[in-house]
């Protein structure tokens, strides 16, 4: 058995309370051993003046959307999409996403997240980076019928059940997937219906878009006499092992249904607050019994990919909805970030424990804006940031050590990307 | 004349475009010399990949509650005042103030402030860390008549009289001053009035809190039959040097005052999401003409003071308060950091060019999360970060090169910091 040992640092434990302790990881089996006094390893992180936290789990991004950050900021959603991201999607190539995908891992590497879920096209490149990558991803094709004749429609989500069936359990088991119908709007009922009965064939789970504007819950309302989650559940889209991005809009009985029936929502309050979508009730949901992760969104709609400042932002965000500053407290935040993100993934992650998946961040506490540390807990949601990630573990693998990390080549893939993004705006006329 | 040249960046100008450009500074005067190609200088910093931007002003701080930054989090405004925050500050002795100031000052360079203003006690000391530290700042002592006798409240507002006349002009005009007055419900009327009166006489501005919370405007409407700011200029306290604190709850007639008496708004979002007091009409401000700047608040509610962070909630949160993805675009956070708070302040600085201080910062743009550069305003706005800044000058002077603070010893700032703040803690039995 190889062996790596963290050594040196506190851990934030599954209860959110932080021990000065070792982590020993078995390397082969991508597991943790043990965490506890002085564990000696084949291999050692340091860990001194660092805190151990569960990798960040960023659980809705459309990774290769990093090639349009800051390409058109500040406009309402539906614009947005029609005028600035469809037509640059529509002259997307196969390289462009690889390059994308490519700059978005490297910066998730870098501010300490070990697992993220993916909706996007031509996914057998994304899950291609991130084999060579080391981490770990659902991934799935977004499929949407919204601009394509019947045929077609039916073709995408086809492909979407394909490439799902096509890469559940690739790279070594580091990458599942899930059907991924776009949106309760921008999908036809018929092939709504079809993406949940073809992932409940496959073993997948479904993932989309939902209740993220009010523009998008009124014509649901109104046409089919039903709030949007009571209609997806309907539809066979809330079952315990599906997920959800958004829910800002969201009443009384659909957070009821989606604790009674499992279903995962992924709260991306970044992208919220930019598309002034609106507030979503996390408190609420939390207090229901709903599972929470934390998402990005596209880095189009943030503009990073950096979980610290989603644990903030849900934190704030999630105190200004409620109207009440002890909402969504620290642990909270961290929590949805880590374990709450890994369940709505159906990750076996999350939490520092003997037993659990090996990944893991080392984040730096040497900093004047991280002194002094009378709450760590209270640091990772309100203080610290991406850049004071020392080391990134995911499945007993070093992916980043001092900063440097070592499965992707950081200059070549940053030029890539500019060379890339720069070339699809002209294909585009954007 | 001695001279600094910064070159091979780009350079942030004051209509927010960007250009290729070299900066030359005279060192003595503290002056910006000019801005354009190729100019070589005494001493020169390397902004190559790099965006020359105005050094940052945090136009509204609590500089030593760094020590209380994660000591209590996740309460409602009043409750953690009473509970958390005035027993400790009740405690708090004139060495803590310095080592507070110090860790506060050392974490605004790191992050590219060069100015800021400052609302607190023993402000000698803070002076002293300024004088040492090399930024500059508009201090004030914060004068507070609630739970004190009237003589005890009078002498508190005849002490930040006293002391703004001290420091006003110190460290080679570096410092300047204010009149302080804690807030329009926690001052008496009459000593609200004296602190204005004063302030003229002696020719500095008043800085105070108002409209923060919804609490703290009914109070005011129903004794005196007027909105907050109506009475505040009824007090003297709208003059065109004055500006506040927060302005969360303002109506029309609020603004149309602002703008037309020139009073200075800052704008602290961070600090209004965490304590749940609100979304400020920042869209609305800038419509009207108010002058406006953008302020951490203290550590303790924000938890850190990186102006990165501000610009990016001013633009999220102003479009989530508009309710429209358009409003508070990256250019008017970006200008509110800069221009807006320098003019708040009163300050000649806030932008790159001829005749202006030189007070600016190096922002190093290679990196994953800024890549690639479609729009380096948008990256300032919404996806740079404190430690993304490689060089901080202010007047002329290097604080920061290449990520190094020249003017504080920073292990020596943290470990008093960490010292102080145990201690501090332990007196105050909290």
């Amino acid at each position: 058995m190889q062996t790596l040992s963290i050594r040196g640092g506190r851990v934030l434990r599954p209860d959110m309370s932080v021990a000065e302790a070792d982590v020993l990881v078995d390397r082969e089996a991508g597991e943790i051993l043990a965490v506890g006094p002085t564990l000696g390893g084949d291999e050692t992180l340091d860990a001194s003046d660092g805190l151990v936290i569960p990798g960040l789990v960023n659980a809705h991004t459309h990774v290769a959307m990093t090639l349009l950050r800051g390409h058109a900021d500040d406009k309402p959603l539906d614009r947005w999409l029609r005028e600035d991201i469809w037509p640059v999607e529509a002259a997307l190539e196969p390289e462009d996403i690889e390059a994308g995908a490519e700059l978005g891992v490297l910066e998730m590497i870098r501010s300490g997240t070990t697992g993220f879920a993916d909706m996007y096209f031509e996914i057998d490149r994304t899950a291609d980076v991130v084999e060579r990558a080391g981490l770990r991803a659902v991934l799935g094709h977004g499929a949407i019928s919204a601009g394509k004749d019947d045929e077609a429609a039916r073709a995408d989500i086809e492909e979407s059940v394909e490439m799902a069936r096509r890469f559940d359990g690739a790279a070594g088991g580091r990458i599942s997937t899930a059907v991924m119908p776009h949106s309760l709007t921008t999908v036809t009922p018929e092939l709504l219906e079809l993406a949940a009965t073809e992932a409940a064939d496959a073993g997948v789970p479904v993932h989309y878009h939902a209740n993220e504007t009010v523009d998008e819950v009124e014509p649901i309302v109104e046409e089919r006499g039903a709030r949007p989650l009571e209609w997806a559940r309907d539809l066979g889209l809330c079952g315990s092992e599906d997920f959800f991005a958004h829910g800002v809009h969201l009443d009384d009985a659909e957070i009821e249904l989606l604790a009674e029936t499992g279903t995962g929502v992924v709260h991306c309050p970044a992208s919220n607050m930019k598309l002034a979508s609106g507030m979503a009730p996390i408190q609420r949901l939390l207090d229901a019994g709903v599972a929470v992760g934390l998402g990005t969104d596209g880095a189009a709609s943030n503009n990073d990919l950096d979980l610290f400042d989603e644990m903030r932002d849900a934190a704030m965000l999630g105190k200004l909805a409620a109207d009440d500053a002890s909402a969504v407290a620290a642990p909270d935040a961290v929590r949805m970030a880590t374990a709450g993100g890994a369940a709505v993934l159906g990750l076996d992650a999350g939490r520092i424990e003997a037993g659990a998946a090996a990944d893991f961040a080392v984040v730096d506490l040497d900093a004047p804006h991280l002194t002094p540390r009378h709450d760590p807990v209270s640091h990772l949601a309100y203080a610290a940031r991406g850049s004071d990630v020392r080391h990134t573990v995911c499945d007993g693998d070093v992916l980043m050590r001092d900063r440097e990390v070592l499965t992707l080549d950081e200059a070549a893939v940053m030029e890539r990307a500019t060379d890339r993004a720069r070339a699809l705006l002209e294909r585009a006329g954007a």
